[in-house]
């Protein structure tokens, strides 16, 4: 049988799961698809992520690819997997694409969004899915700030360490800062040719610092430009973050 | 110490509960609120609920009292239980009421909502909050059904077995179909003087039957009027069912 490369889009709800990157130890996304796939197939895949998620972080269209020499079709694939995989994972949609489609290598630009909840009650019910800020935040200073990340730089700055030592330069597309809406919801947008490793976080941490009037948009820069870590703000916990389009 | 009587409006999620009512084995929401407080206060005491909701109903007002001559006040009350509660549970008030006042017996009517999301596509991050329905719902077929249960009735088509000889004559003042909405949300609400055993559930269950078609609107009245249990439909699923509003 010929050899194919089937492209997924998978949505998950991260929160109860170790991350994207299969473990030896520990249920992951990445780990619990592979299995199913070996299920329905009758043999063993490797699957290969637009990159990794961590621990509590969602996905609405992560992208992933495996080769198979199986008959199944590409609607089979997708309808099969559904029913086996549990009701916090959903392959959105299942296509053929050439051989030497890499979903790690050759993505061109990710999307992430981070969603804030500002106000002084909780929402329970979006406990694993927003990061609830008590105190009132000032949108227009945190909207200066993610304006003033727009370019190429240096990120080093909100790169967390154990990351290695990758060129730490990336190119933001978008970087916006909307509402709020929806009784105290914010969304953070970003988009880059790449993410250093907890990027987006470790943004949002000093951004909701600057709202809290902890930093002004100039210290902000400062931050930026200084490539130190260590003057950057905290990290934004993971249940606020979803990974939301992958483009190739 | 003077006897006082504690009112608490309560938020859960009961994705993870056995309903509110306290069990032997099983985590429930009366129960461990019961233990928190006994935690606090250092006194065993006992909650009364409006009324039970089942395991997987969620609320957003559930109403709750109970007796103690604690000398705490009721702001450090709310916020001593905020603290040691698990984060799907929040009480949203605390305030001091009449000796007399009896969170069931007092209650005058209760408002219920139920969501579904009528679309082809799950939505993984609402699994646990809305009746998720694939197939296309005639909303003009369910709201005539809707209307046809405003006033008083003898609900006992609507009505789970197991729920004893209570009067199943019920008034509804609101009875409605609101949406779709944000892509496929579909929200009834139902208000009433109270409700029979599974009596919303059963509702919705035969209301969107009649959106597949399967019955019209005057066919959903002669069950109605049939007060036979046998010709309703089935009982919707507990998780797109939210206690909204109780009244005294």
């Amino acid at each position: 049988m010929k050899e194919k490369n089937i492209r997924l889009t998978i949505a998950y709800d991260g929160s109860l799961y170790h991350g994207w990157q299969r473990q030896e130890n520990g249920l992951t996304i990445q780990g619990i698809i592979e299995e199913k796939i070996q299920t329905m197939l009758g043999q063993p895949v490797t699957l290969i992520g637009s990159g990794r998620t961590d621990a509590g972080v969602h996905a609405l269209n992560q992208v992933a690819n495996f080769r198979t020499r199986s008959l199944l079709g590409v609607d089979e694939i997708k309808r099969g997997l559904n029913s086996l995989l549990p009701d916090d994972i959903c392959v959105k949609n299942a296509e053929e694409v050439p051989l030497q489609f890499h979903a790690r290598y050759d993505a061109k630009k990710k999307r992430y969004e981070y969603l804030i909840l500002n106000r002084e009650e909780p929402d329970i019910f979006k406990r694993n899915y927003v990061w609830h800020v008590r105190m009132p935040l000032n949108t227009h200073v945190m909207s200066e700030c993610m304006a003033i990340l727009v370019g190429q730089h240096d990120f080093s700055s909100f790169r967390s360490s154990g990351s290695g030592n990758t060129n730490p330069i990336r190119s933001l597309f978008v970087s916006s800062l909307y509402g709020p809406a929806d009784h105290g919801l914010l969304r953070i947008v970003i988009e880059a040719d790449g993410f250093l490793r907890h990027m987006v976080r470790n943004i949002v941490g000093t951004v909701v610092e600057a709202g809290l009037g902890k930093i002004s948009a100039d210290e902000f820069r400062v931050i930026l430009e200084s490539k130190d870590r260590s003057l950057a703000g905290i990290k934004a916990p993971a249940q606020g973050l979803y990974l939301v389009k992958v483009e190739y």
